[in-house]
């Protein structure tokens, strides 16, 4: 059995939606970050960088344990052989544009949401300074898409890491210059209508509501 | 012959450091980021992100183009059978630290390095931000680093892509709170010790005095 601690934010979210594409059994724990689970020694136990999420696969004696959505996608399509392709240029494609979410519309879409909604002022330069990162990053999501259907080759573990942030991003910036990325909002569209990704965003609000009571 | 375009950067540094490390034949084509030639039509058709480094290796045929320093060590290590095992927990274990920097010390110590060196005015509360999240990611690894000599098993990409990130940090927060971080630093001595890490650095740094003339 596979063990997967997460939360339902657009990281938490990532390996949901992969364990549904390979059609894996799962259990979900639910790691409530706006109640600090994420910081107690038992959950640093297993992530010691305390966030969400992180696997455990018990199959097989003392079992794996991964954190980091990258690590835990790679790790789940090598398990698999579904969603990476073992070797040839398109694997590279793949792992060029799933870093490119980890360290790009990830953390700048990130900042941008802080300085937008937690910060305790408001903080114009900031905010600024995000928003048009974010947009330029989608904006070279969504010139790449112009002439693809998906973002490597095949469905891949790269237009299942993008997902999330890409949806909210283009949630979060509307009207602030997202209109314009058809290319981007059809793919959204592709990924979002298959039938693991709504099952993937239904098991996960289910099981935030029922953490949450 | 591997082309790898690239600059003097904590990120620009993280493939010559792995093709050294790997006794590989490469040219490096410097990128001046400081004159934005990564904005060139050129490079956007390498990396269209607009961002170094890219690698491009002509060996056989029309070539493999690699951008992201994740994709690009990965790359590399698969090519080489080196630095990542190729099965196994601790395959996982080190991708699971090489995106931990990606996601993490990268993007956080980025932003503390453009509010505190980059950005128009003095933004107290950002420096604060990323001060804290920088230095508390750096402990992170410091308190992973206590019982061990390397962050994964043996020596790995999870070492080469940490090390320009975690120096520039211990670096530009001297004083700040890294004092403790004694691990870290041992660690920050053993990797910088590598016979294939000084050429590396040396190298890039012959590059750069060469195209800035």
């Amino acid at each position: 059995m596979i063990d997967l601690y997460t939360w339902q934010t657009p990281n938490g979210e990532k390996p949901v939606l992969m364990l549904e594409e390979c059609g894996l059994d799962y259990r979900l724990e639910m790691i409530d970050i706006s109640a600090g689970e994420q910081k107690t020694p038992e959950f640093l136990a297993i992530n010691p960088n305390g966030k969400v999420p992180a696997l455990v696969d018990r199959n097989g004696g003392e079992g794996q344990t991964v954190f980091e959505s990258g690590a835990i996608l790679i790790y789940l399509a090598e398990k698999t052989g579904k969603f990476l392709t073992a070797s040839g240029p398109g694997r590279y494609e793949t792992l060029q544009w799933t870093f490119f979410q980890v360290g790009g519309t990830g953390p700048m879409l990130g900042q941008w949401h802080h300085f937008t909604n937690a910060a305790p002022d408001q903080i114009p330069y900031a905010i600024d300074r995000y928003k048009k990162e974010s947009l330029r990053l989608l904006g070279v999501l969504d010139d790449h898409l112009k002439d693809r259907e998906w973002l490597a080759g095949e469905y891949s573990i790269a237009d299942i890491i993008n997902f999330g942030w890409v949806r909210s991003g283009l949630s979060g910036l509307k009207g602030e210059g997202t209109e314009t990325l058809s290319h981007l909002m059809a793919w959204t569209e592709r990924v979002g209508s298959r039938p693991a990704v709504k099952r993937a965003i239904e098991k996960l609000d289910h099981a935030k509501r029922a953490k949450s009571g």
